[in-house]
Protein backbone atom coordinates (compact mmCIF):
# COMPACT_ATOMS: atom_id res chain seq x y z
CA UNK A 1 0.00 0.00 0.00
CA UNK A 2 1.55 3.56 -1.16
CA UNK A 3 2.28 5.71 2.09
CA UNK A 4 0.38 8.71 2.17
CA UNK A 5 1.15 11.66 4.52
CA UNK A 6 -0.80 13.06 6.98
CA UNK A 7 -1.10 16.40 4.65
CA UNK A 8 -2.79 13.97 1.89
CA UNK A 9 -5.20 12.60 3.90
CA UNK A 10 -6.18 16.15 5.75
CA UNK A 11 -6.54 17.49 2.09
CA UNK A 12 -9.05 14.61 0.78
CA UNK A 13 -10.60 14.79 3.94
CA UNK A 14 -11.37 18.61 3.38
CA UNK A 15 -12.40 18.08 -0.16
CA UNK A 16 -15.29 14.99 0.48
CA UNK A 17 -16.76 17.48 3.27
CA UNK A 18 -16.80 20.63 0.79
CA UNK A 19 -17.76 18.11 -1.57
CA UNK A 20 -20.75 16.70 -0.05
CA UNK A 21 -21.79 20.02 1.91
CA UNK A 22 -22.73 21.04 -1.29
CA UNK A 23 -24.44 17.93 -2.59
CA UNK A 24 -26.31 17.96 0.86
CA UNK A 25 -27.57 21.52 0.45
CA UNK A 26 -28.47 20.77 -3.41
CA UNK A 27 -30.26 17.58 -2.72
CA UNK A 28 -31.17 17.82 0.43
CA UNK A 29 -30.18 15.11 3.42
CA UNK A 30 -32.13 12.29 1.88
CA UNK A 31 -31.79 13.43 -1.36
CA UNK A 32 -27.86 12.81 -1.31
CA UNK A 33 -27.44 9.62 -2.47
CA UNK A 34 -24.25 7.81 -2.45
CA UNK A 35 -23.68 7.88 -6.42
CA UNK A 36 -24.47 11.76 -5.77
CA UNK A 37 -21.70 12.25 -2.88
CA UNK A 38 -19.48 10.83 -5.10
CA UNK A 39 -20.19 13.15 -8.39
CA UNK A 40 -19.92 16.14 -5.77
CA UNK A 41 -17.13 15.37 -4.19
CA UNK A 42 -14.94 13.66 -7.08
CA UNK A 43 -14.04 10.74 -4.69
CA UNK A 44 -15.42 7.18 -5.02
CA UNK A 45 -17.72 5.40 -2.11
CA UNK A 46 -14.67 3.79 -0.52
CA UNK A 47 -12.68 6.77 -0.20
CA UNK A 48 -15.47 8.47 1.21
CA UNK A 49 -16.57 5.60 3.68
CA UNK A 50 -12.81 5.11 4.90
CA UNK A 51 -12.54 8.65 5.77
CA UNK A 52 -16.25 9.31 7.30
CA UNK A 53 -18.19 5.93 8.10
CA UNK A 54 -21.17 6.65 6.89
CA UNK A 55 -23.53 9.08 5.31
CA UNK A 56 -25.52 10.15 9.11
CA UNK A 57 -21.53 10.68 10.12
CA UNK A 58 -20.41 12.54 7.12
CA UNK A 59 -23.63 14.98 7.16
CA UNK A 60 -23.19 15.67 11.36
CA UNK A 61 -19.23 16.38 10.73
CA UNK A 62 -20.67 18.86 7.88
CA UNK A 63 -22.99 19.79 10.79
CA UNK A 64 -20.12 20.06 13.33
CA UNK A 65 -18.06 22.59 11.75
CA UNK A 66 -20.62 24.96 11.58
CA UNK A 67 -20.97 24.65 15.50
CA UNK A 68 -17.49 25.14 15.74
CA UNK A 69 -17.58 28.20 13.58
CA UNK A 70 -20.80 29.41 15.49
CA UNK A 71 -19.34 28.93 19.00
CA UNK A 72 -16.89 30.73 17.97
CA UNK A 73 -19.17 33.86 17.26
CA UNK A 74 -20.70 32.92 20.30
CA UNK A 75 -17.77 33.74 22.37
CA UNK A 76 -16.52 36.83 20.86
CA UNK A 77 -20.15 37.95 20.09
CA UNK A 78 -23.13 36.27 21.25
CA UNK A 79 -25.95 34.58 19.95
CA UNK A 80 -27.80 37.24 17.87
CA UNK A 81 -23.99 37.56 16.22
CA UNK A 82 -24.57 34.66 14.53
CA UNK A 83 -27.76 35.64 13.36
CA UNK A 84 -26.70 38.73 11.84
CA UNK A 85 -23.92 36.68 10.45
CA UNK A 86 -26.48 34.72 8.49
CA UNK A 87 -28.76 37.16 7.33
CA UNK A 88 -25.67 38.84 5.45
CA UNK A 89 -24.16 35.66 4.41
CA UNK A 90 -26.92 34.30 1.63
CA UNK A 91 -24.39 32.23 -0.43
CA UNK A 92 -24.61 29.73 3.28
CA UNK A 93 -28.59 29.65 2.59
CA UNK A 94 -29.00 26.60 0.71
CA UNK A 95 -27.23 24.56 3.41
CA UNK A 96 -29.11 25.56 5.66
CA UNK A 97 -32.74 23.76 4.63
CA UNK A 98 -30.79 20.54 4.97
CA UNK A 99 -30.91 21.65 8.92
CA UNK A 100 -34.71 21.75 8.71
CA UNK A 101 -35.23 18.35 6.62
CA UNK A 102 -33.81 16.84 9.40
CA UNK A 103 -36.47 17.45 11.96
CA UNK A 104 -38.57 14.05 11.17
CA UNK A 105 -35.35 12.44 11.76
CA UNK A 106 -34.16 14.49 15.06
CA UNK A 107 -38.20 13.59 16.23
CA UNK A 108 -37.90 10.06 15.63
CA UNK A 109 -34.55 8.67 15.68
CA UNK A 110 -33.27 8.84 19.13
CA UNK A 111 -30.08 7.77 18.15
CA UNK A 112 -29.80 10.17 15.56
CA UNK A 113 -31.11 12.98 17.87
CA UNK A 114 -28.43 11.84 20.44
CA UNK A 115 -25.61 11.87 17.61
CA UNK A 116 -26.92 15.55 16.70
CA UNK A 117 -26.49 16.67 19.89
CA UNK A 118 -23.20 15.54 20.86
CA UNK A 119 -22.18 17.37 17.94
CA UNK A 120 -23.88 20.67 18.49
CA UNK A 121 -22.57 20.27 22.54
CA UNK A 122 -19.78 22.90 21.28
CA UNK A 123 -21.96 25.73 20.82
CA UNK A 124 -24.21 24.82 23.49
CA UNK A 125 -20.83 25.17 25.79
CA UNK A 126 -20.09 28.41 24.10
CA UNK A 127 -23.87 30.07 24.56
CA UNK A 128 -23.40 29.36 28.52
CA UNK A 129 -20.02 30.37 28.92
CA UNK A 130 -20.71 33.65 26.77
CA UNK A 131 -23.56 34.25 29.88
CA UNK A 132 -20.81 33.53 32.23
CA UNK A 133 -18.48 36.10 30.82
CA UNK A 134 -18.44 39.19 33.67
CA UNK A 135 -19.28 41.80 30.85
CA UNK A 136 -21.70 40.19 29.42
CA UNK A 137 -23.61 39.23 32.95
CA UNK A 138 -23.66 42.94 33.54
CA UNK A 139 -25.83 43.96 30.75
CA UNK A 140 -28.32 40.95 30.77
CA UNK A 141 -31.44 41.23 32.59
CA UNK A 142 -31.62 39.49 35.65
CA UNK A 143 -35.28 39.63 36.59
CA UNK A 144 -35.64 36.62 34.09
CA UNK A 145 -33.38 32.80 34.61
CA UNK A 146 -30.82 32.65 32.17
CA UNK A 147 -32.05 29.33 30.88
CA UNK A 148 -35.12 31.43 29.57
CA UNK A 149 -33.33 34.10 27.75
CA UNK A 150 -31.27 31.28 25.96
CA UNK A 151 -33.88 29.19 24.54
CA UNK A 152 -35.73 32.74 23.57
CA UNK A 153 -32.61 33.60 21.96
CA UNK A 154 -32.18 30.08 20.05
CA UNK A 155 -35.96 29.77 19.10
CA UNK A 156 -35.53 33.34 17.59
CA UNK A 157 -32.50 31.72 15.53
CA UNK A 158 -34.50 28.52 14.89
CA UNK A 159 -37.05 30.81 13.14
CA UNK A 160 -34.58 32.98 11.37
CA UNK A 161 -33.40 29.38 10.20
CA UNK A 162 -36.71 28.74 8.94
CA UNK A 163 -37.63 31.99 7.18
CA UNK A 164 -33.82 31.64 5.56
CA UNK A 165 -34.11 27.86 4.10
CA UNK A 166 -37.91 28.58 2.99
CA UNK A 167 -36.65 31.19 0.81
CA UNK A 168 -38.60 34.02 2.85
CA UNK A 169 -36.61 37.54 2.58
CA UNK A 170 -33.83 38.87 5.03
CA UNK A 171 -34.58 42.99 4.54
CA UNK A 172 -35.12 44.33 7.45
CA UNK A 173 -34.13 41.87 9.92
CA UNK A 174 -31.34 43.68 11.43
CA UNK A 175 -33.86 45.83 13.08
CA UNK A 176 -35.75 42.63 14.25
CA UNK A 177 -32.17 41.56 15.92
CA UNK A 178 -32.34 45.08 17.69
CA UNK A 179 -35.28 44.58 19.26
CA UNK A 180 -34.19 41.30 20.44
CA UNK A 181 -30.87 42.25 21.65
CA UNK A 182 -32.53 44.98 23.69
CA UNK A 183 -35.46 42.73 25.01
CA UNK A 184 -32.32 40.24 26.90
CA UNK A 185 -30.84 43.71 28.06
CA UNK A 186 -30.82 45.32 31.36
CA UNK A 187 -32.87 48.54 31.20
CA UNK B 1 -75.25 8.47 -11.75
CA UNK B 2 -76.49 8.61 -8.14
CA UNK B 3 -77.56 11.63 -6.79
CA UNK B 4 -75.55 12.46 -3.91
CA UNK B 5 -76.72 14.98 -1.08
CA UNK B 6 -74.37 18.10 -0.35
CA UNK B 7 -74.28 16.84 2.78
CA UNK B 8 -72.66 13.53 1.93
CA UNK B 9 -70.22 15.66 0.01
CA UNK B 10 -69.19 17.89 2.32
CA UNK B 11 -68.77 14.18 4.84
CA UNK B 12 -66.57 12.56 2.09
CA UNK B 13 -64.54 15.72 1.47
CA UNK B 14 -63.95 15.87 5.82
CA UNK B 15 -63.28 12.59 5.76
CA UNK B 16 -60.59 12.74 3.38
CA UNK B 17 -58.96 15.91 4.90
CA UNK B 18 -59.05 14.64 8.23
CA UNK B 19 -57.62 11.08 7.11
CA UNK B 20 -54.93 12.91 4.89
CA UNK B 21 -53.78 15.33 7.57
CA UNK B 22 -53.15 11.97 9.64
CA UNK B 23 -50.79 10.52 6.78
CA UNK B 24 -48.93 13.89 5.91
CA UNK B 25 -47.99 14.23 9.73
CA UNK B 26 -46.85 10.19 9.87
CA UNK B 27 -44.93 10.00 6.52
CA UNK B 28 -44.39 13.84 5.77
CA UNK B 29 -45.24 15.83 2.40
CA UNK B 30 -42.89 13.78 0.36
CA UNK B 31 -43.95 10.30 1.83
CA UNK B 32 -47.43 10.96 1.67
CA UNK B 33 -48.04 9.04 -1.47
CA UNK B 34 -51.12 8.20 -3.28
CA UNK B 35 -51.44 5.08 -2.15
CA UNK B 36 -50.60 5.63 1.64
CA UNK B 37 -54.06 8.52 1.14
CA UNK B 38 -56.06 6.10 -0.31
CA UNK B 39 -54.94 3.73 3.25
CA UNK B 40 -55.34 6.59 5.15
CA UNK B 41 -58.46 8.36 4.06
CA UNK B 42 -60.13 4.73 3.19
CA UNK B 43 -61.24 6.63 -0.24
CA UNK B 44 -59.56 5.28 -3.73
CA UNK B 45 -57.29 7.89 -6.05
CA UNK B 46 -60.48 8.77 -7.66
CA UNK B 47 -62.25 10.13 -5.45
CA UNK B 48 -59.72 12.02 -3.15
CA UNK B 49 -58.55 13.80 -6.60
CA UNK B 50 -62.22 14.61 -7.72
CA UNK B 51 -62.29 16.55 -4.53
CA UNK B 52 -58.84 17.95 -4.55
CA UNK B 53 -57.36 17.73 -7.41
CA UNK B 54 -53.78 16.88 -6.98
CA UNK B 55 -51.66 16.36 -3.92
CA UNK B 56 -50.62 19.38 -3.75
CA UNK B 57 -53.92 21.06 -3.21
CA UNK B 58 -54.83 18.43 -0.66
CA UNK B 59 -52.13 19.56 1.49
CA UNK B 60 -52.73 22.85 0.78
CA UNK B 61 -56.35 22.78 1.82
CA UNK B 62 -55.35 21.12 4.86
CA UNK B 63 -52.46 23.80 5.66
CA UNK B 64 -55.11 26.46 5.06
CA UNK B 65 -57.80 25.34 7.76
CA UNK B 66 -54.41 25.52 10.13
CA UNK B 67 -54.71 29.07 9.03
CA UNK B 68 -58.70 29.95 9.36
CA UNK B 69 -58.06 28.45 12.80
CA UNK B 70 -54.74 30.26 13.52
CA UNK B 71 -56.07 33.28 12.35
CA UNK B 72 -59.91 33.58 14.59
CA UNK B 73 -57.05 32.59 17.37
CA UNK B 74 -54.75 35.56 16.41
CA UNK B 75 -58.00 37.63 15.85
CA UNK B 76 -59.17 37.02 19.77
CA UNK B 77 -55.92 37.06 21.43
CA UNK B 78 -52.68 37.74 19.19
CA UNK B 79 -49.57 35.86 17.90
CA UNK B 80 -48.37 34.65 20.94
CA UNK B 81 -51.83 33.04 21.79
CA UNK B 82 -51.66 31.07 18.71
CA UNK B 83 -48.00 30.01 20.18
CA UNK B 84 -49.27 29.08 23.42
CA UNK B 85 -51.76 26.56 21.67
CA UNK B 86 -49.71 25.50 19.93
CA UNK B 87 -47.11 24.03 23.38
CA UNK B 88 -50.24 23.15 25.00
CA UNK B 89 -51.15 20.75 22.23
CA UNK B 90 -48.89 18.21 21.39
CA UNK B 91 -51.19 15.91 19.95
CA UNK B 92 -50.74 18.10 16.93
CA UNK B 93 -47.29 18.79 16.97
CA UNK B 94 -47.03 15.82 14.40
CA UNK B 95 -48.49 17.85 11.58
CA UNK B 96 -46.01 20.48 12.24
CA UNK B 97 -43.14 18.14 10.71
CA UNK B 98 -44.52 18.70 7.68
CA UNK B 99 -44.70 22.74 7.68
CA UNK B 100 -40.88 22.27 8.23
CA UNK B 101 -40.46 19.92 4.85
CA UNK B 102 -42.06 21.86 2.69
CA UNK B 103 -38.84 24.79 2.88
CA UNK B 104 -37.09 23.94 0.19
CA UNK B 105 -40.14 23.51 -2.06
CA UNK B 106 -41.22 27.01 -0.61
CA UNK B 107 -37.59 27.99 -1.99
CA UNK B 108 -37.33 26.47 -4.90
CA UNK B 109 -40.87 26.54 -6.94
CA UNK B 110 -42.17 29.26 -7.50
CA UNK B 111 -45.66 28.37 -7.79
CA UNK B 112 -46.03 25.92 -4.66
CA UNK B 113 -44.99 28.95 -2.56
CA UNK B 114 -47.67 31.60 -4.44
CA UNK B 115 -49.89 28.81 -3.95
CA UNK B 116 -48.83 28.41 -0.20
CA UNK B 117 -48.92 32.30 0.40
CA UNK B 118 -52.59 32.46 -1.11
CA UNK B 119 -53.48 30.05 1.39
CA UNK B 120 -51.80 31.91 4.47
CA UNK B 121 -53.46 35.36 3.25
CA UNK B 122 -56.22 34.89 5.94
CA UNK B 123 -53.65 34.57 8.60
CA UNK B 124 -51.65 37.59 7.46
CA UNK B 125 -54.98 39.85 7.51
CA UNK B 126 -55.70 38.53 10.76
CA UNK B 127 -52.06 39.64 12.08
CA UNK B 128 -52.45 42.82 10.17
CA UNK B 129 -55.69 43.46 11.41
CA UNK B 130 -54.76 42.44 15.14
CA UNK B 131 -52.15 45.51 15.13
CA UNK B 132 -55.04 47.96 13.73
CA UNK B 133 -57.44 46.80 16.85
CA UNK B 134 -57.63 49.98 19.31
CA UNK B 135 -57.12 48.38 22.16
CA UNK B 136 -53.99 46.57 20.75
CA UNK B 137 -52.52 49.29 19.07
CA UNK B 138 -52.80 51.60 22.35
CA UNK B 139 -50.82 48.41 24.37
CA UNK B 140 -48.21 48.34 21.60
CA UNK B 141 -44.81 49.67 21.37
CA UNK B 142 -44.37 52.69 19.08
CA UNK B 143 -40.84 53.20 18.86
CA UNK B 144 -40.30 50.33 16.51
CA UNK B 145 -42.52 49.96 13.37
CA UNK B 146 -45.37 47.30 13.39
CA UNK B 147 -43.90 45.90 10.35
CA UNK B 148 -40.84 45.20 12.05
CA UNK B 149 -42.87 43.40 15.54
CA UNK B 150 -45.27 41.61 13.03
CA UNK B 151 -41.50 39.68 12.20
CA UNK B 152 -40.20 39.50 15.36
CA UNK B 153 -43.11 37.42 16.08
CA UNK B 154 -43.23 35.59 13.25
CA UNK B 155 -39.75 34.29 13.65
CA UNK B 156 -41.19 33.47 16.87
CA UNK B 157 -43.68 31.67 15.78
CA UNK B 158 -41.17 29.38 13.14
CA UNK B 159 -39.09 29.32 15.91
CA UNK B 160 -41.10 27.58 18.09
CA UNK B 161 -42.76 25.29 15.27
CA UNK B 162 -39.10 24.14 14.27
CA UNK B 163 -38.22 22.97 17.84
CA UNK B 164 -41.83 20.99 18.41
CA UNK B 165 -41.73 19.64 14.94
CA UNK B 166 -38.18 18.18 15.71
CA UNK B 167 -39.08 16.96 19.03
CA UNK B 168 -37.79 19.88 21.38
CA UNK B 169 -39.89 20.21 24.93
CA UNK B 170 -42.24 22.99 24.88
CA UNK B 171 -41.26 22.89 29.01
CA UNK B 172 -40.87 26.33 30.28
CA UNK B 173 -41.79 27.96 27.33
CA UNK B 174 -44.51 29.91 28.45
CA UNK B 175 -42.06 31.92 30.45
CA UNK B 176 -40.12 32.79 26.88
CA UNK B 177 -43.26 33.99 25.51
CA UNK B 178 -44.09 36.06 28.31
CA UNK B 179 -40.51 37.59 27.47
CA UNK B 180 -41.79 37.87 23.80
CA UNK B 181 -45.21 39.16 24.66
CA UNK B 182 -43.55 41.96 27.09
CA UNK B 183 -41.20 42.89 24.34
CA UNK B 184 -43.39 44.11 21.91
CA UNK B 185 -45.26 46.18 24.43
CA UNK B 186 -45.60 50.11 25.74
CA UNK B 187 -43.64 50.28 28.58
Amino acid sequence: MPVVSDEELARRRREILEGARVCFARHGYEGATVRRLEEATGKSRGAIFHHFGDKESLFLEIAHQDAVRQAEVVARDGLVAVMRDLIHHPERHDWLVTRVEISRLLRTDAGFRARWEKHQEVLDRAVRERFEQRDVAERMRTDVPVAVLTTYLETVLDGLIARLASGGSAEGFDTVLDLVEESVRHR
